[in-house]
């Protein structure tokens, strides 16, 4: 066997993995949850096996050593695969088992205690996810804190102290744009009309939007849950969902933009080469600046509601009496609000800011568990003037530390960084950007598709978004896409 | 590892598959199906690997030598595990993935001509199958004839020869039976009140069904598929599926009863003993007397109406005017369908005198699978008097044979039998009776939890009737319930 086909098989496990973890999430009863921990936990086990055994590491040097360079996609995915397998290598199985099984019964735990607004029934699994979380940082090894080791697994090239210093620059730009966002806001501030939106209707245009954009139905489709996420579950096989609110079809409609943006770089990527680092994503930051690309820059464009907006009208008929101007206001009005995935597009970094400082200090051992709702409720005053009322809307609305997912915040800021870049790059070419004025986003999509999607993990993010736009990445297009936009 | 951690673990893997499986079957993309192939074929591997390796001959064995006989449930699951490790160890690894993969491919492949009522789209893979089977028979070893070896695996302790003799008894019986009702029918033919019965009204009457009855939705589903089906995957995990007719409530009801029959079976059993003999479901046969029970002796008895009837007249208000009897007559009208599954209790086992005769002969060889639509319409003209008019209605209708489930199908008409015997004798039972004139079936359930439900798969299944009912299997009570009902 070759280690591309030991990785294809691998691929298989995992993705195997993935159905059974998309179904927790969407369809499964609730009395079922102990035993799905159990499956996921012994694929888990396996697909940990399977990439460190020595028949992997072997094979591994075997291709290694007939590697001539000749070929540079086979020495990236080369390279690839060995930095994957040293991360592998240095956690033993009944870590990788434990992780699993500690996520599967915690991600239950979270929906429950969030619900109830009850940290302290989450707080022993975020406990025993921190202590996973640091054994694992201090098994990869670290420059300077654990959470170096974490967002590696992220964000490769990256650093706790290079994403401080970002985020310390951003943070007064970013603070500034959204307090004058949220009071031009306060002072005309607009309302949707009336509902409902019935949930039909919405999965109606949402569908219909998702196609138009490129999203490929017959290799994907549209689920509800509390969190909405996007997974892959094969070559053609990619899973979006969305929550609906009836008093407000553009809940749902964004998540979708979000998600089938996240869906289309799956779709995107080279699906025969599925299994390799060539046919994967390369970072969650690329991953966000996709999703946020499609949510943002094209959703919440004029152009794009100049052709959607008549449909939308046609959908929901509360909407003829609400012209497309007071639309574009409502959708692009910004709000202090404590829920992070129904922030406005200028005070989402806040909420990365916020996190990425209470999961640093978890990780360093200078915030215990018991006291992240009080630390989580001072920092969110200092940054948006006001404290949550309960923590169903604060510390515990997000689902990812319960997916042991700690140090993948900061990659959302870098997605939006990204994003911007991407989007103004593309716009300069003069063909894409006759074609957005008019609703058509394919050649947009035929650019991404090019210029980051074929590459999968070929590349480092920073070269990535380098060779794709000439420019080292900045938050300059950024800065200047929500200034244009809000100020 | 003990050989009930070695089985417990097994059952992980291969209700893992069941999920995977399920997914395929209910929301899985088209394009998504080659991947899946080789998901399943992977898991099917693993599990037959570990059914099948040397630790679990030893483990098994050194269980046997310490069994001392005084622990009945021990001992039966160990010669319950000795039966399936002498059936596992007889197929090579090879094969079982090459039968995964084939029936994974077949499925979909039967979808599509099944739509287009294309048989020969199908044709190649049912060869493949076919060839599949009789390799396996003939590893397996047997008796008299390749369908021996099959039948083995889904009704334990009968013969192809003793199957053959009860449908020749029962084949004038039950032509006759059928003949009379049909004649009945068509002499005061009756027609439900039009549709639309919208399917979301459809779902919500029949989750209260189902719940009445005892399904338990926080350990279960209900989804939609074109062939309905129950599966299982974990100890409080049952799916179930059902179809939907907008101009007829009744189909997707019964199909519920029907299908929550296996599920309220699945749920009884002792899922503390999930992944042993004991927790497991005995054979086919007794898994569709228990479907066949609710959805005909219950569903389709007056007692339950007197209950139900004025719930679906609250759901569906063109039911105001179509009194109880005139529903008790249209859900007990008989007519000689094309359809398997839409047939009524007074036909339908013709539909499975049929389906034996045709794969008995085609693992015999006497029917070459291209002669496979010929075969079945003149069967089919000969028991019901005229021919079906495609393949889609006629040799296509059915899953099974995609599924490689080939000797499957004579469980049907066995269950019949069983649900007709257990019925029988529950209702001797005068709280049992009582409680059921009234339409509270908690103490039928009850009586099935004790008596069937409890013990696994620990008897034979004639044992098991003779011990619930004091009496042998035998098809008496089933000729007089139809007698009294359709004569």
């Amino acid at each position: 066997m070759s280690i591309f086909e030991r990785a294809r098989e691998l691929a298989i496990v995992q993705s195997a993995a993935e159905v059974i973890a998309w179904d927790q999430e969407t369809y499964m009863p609730s009395q079922a949850n102990d035993h799905r921990a159990k499956q996921l936990s012994w694929l888990a086990a396996r697909a940990h096996e399977m990439a460190t055994c020595d028949d992997w590491r072997r094979d591994l040097e075997d291709a290694e050593n007939n590697d001539t360079g000749s070929d540079a996609k086979l020495s990236a995915n080369l390279r690839e695969l060995r930095r994957h397998f040293e991360r592998a290598t240095k956690l033993p199985t009944t870590l990788v088992a434990r992780e699993s099984s500690a996520t599967s019964l915690a991600k239950h735990a979270w929906a429950e205690a969030r619900e109830k607004s009850d940290f302290k029934a989450f707080a022993p699994h975020l406990e025993e996810l921190l202590e996973i979380a640091r054994e694992k940082a201090s098994l990869w090894g670290y420059a300077k804190e654990p959470y170096d080791a974490l967002l590696e697994g992220y964000e490769r090239g990256t650093s706790t102290a290079a994403v401080a210093t970002l985020f310390d620059q951003l943070r007064p730009e970013i603070r500034s744009i959204a307090a004058a966002a949220v009071q031009k806001s306060n002072q005309q501030s607009i309302t949707l009309p009336a509902g409902p939106y019935t949930v039909a209707a919405q999965q109606k245009l949402n569908q219909q939007i998702a196609e138009s954009i490129g999203f490929d139905f017959t290799a994907g489709r549209i689920d509800t849950t509390a969190h909405p996420f996007c997974t892959t579950l094969g070559p053609h096989d990619v899973r979006l969902t969305t929550r609906y609110d009836e008093n407000d079809f553009t809940s749902s409609l964004f998540g979708v933009l979000h998600e089938a943006g996240h869906g289309l770089y799956e779709q995107g990527l080279p699906a025969d080469e599925f299994g390799l680092p060539s046919g994967a994503a390369v970072s969650l930051g690329i991953h966000e600046s996709q999703s946020r690309l499609w949510e943002n820059h094209v959703g919440r464009s004029r152009e794009f509601w100049q052709k959607w907006y008549p449909v939308a009208q046609e959908i929901f008929p509360q909407l003829n009496a609400f012209p497309l101007d007071d639309f574009l206001r409502f959708i692009r009005s910004a709000a202090f609000s404590p829920i992070r995935v129904e922030a406005d597009e200028a005070t989402y970094d806040l909420h990365i800011l916020l996190r990425f400082d209470i999961e640093r200090r978890m990780l360093n051992g200078s915030l215990n568990v018991n006291d992240v709702p009080a630390a989580w409720n001072d920092g969110f005053r200092e940054l948006f003037g006001f404290t949550p009322k309960n923590d169903r809307e604060g510390c515990l609305q997000d689902i990812h530390w319960s997916m042991g997912g700690l140090g993948y915040f900061p990659t959302y800021t870098l997605g939006n960084i990204h994003a911007a870049s991407l989007f103004a790059c593309a716009k300069s070419d003069a063909n894409i950007a006759t074609a957005i004025a008019l609703g058509d986003y394919a050649p947009l999509l035929a650019w991404l598709r090019q210029n980051i999607h074929a590459h999968g993990s070929t590349l480092d993010p920073s070269d990535l978004i380098q060779q794709a736009t000439g420019k080292k990445p900045s938050s300059e297009d950024y800065i200047k896409h929500l200034t244009q936009r809000y100020l």
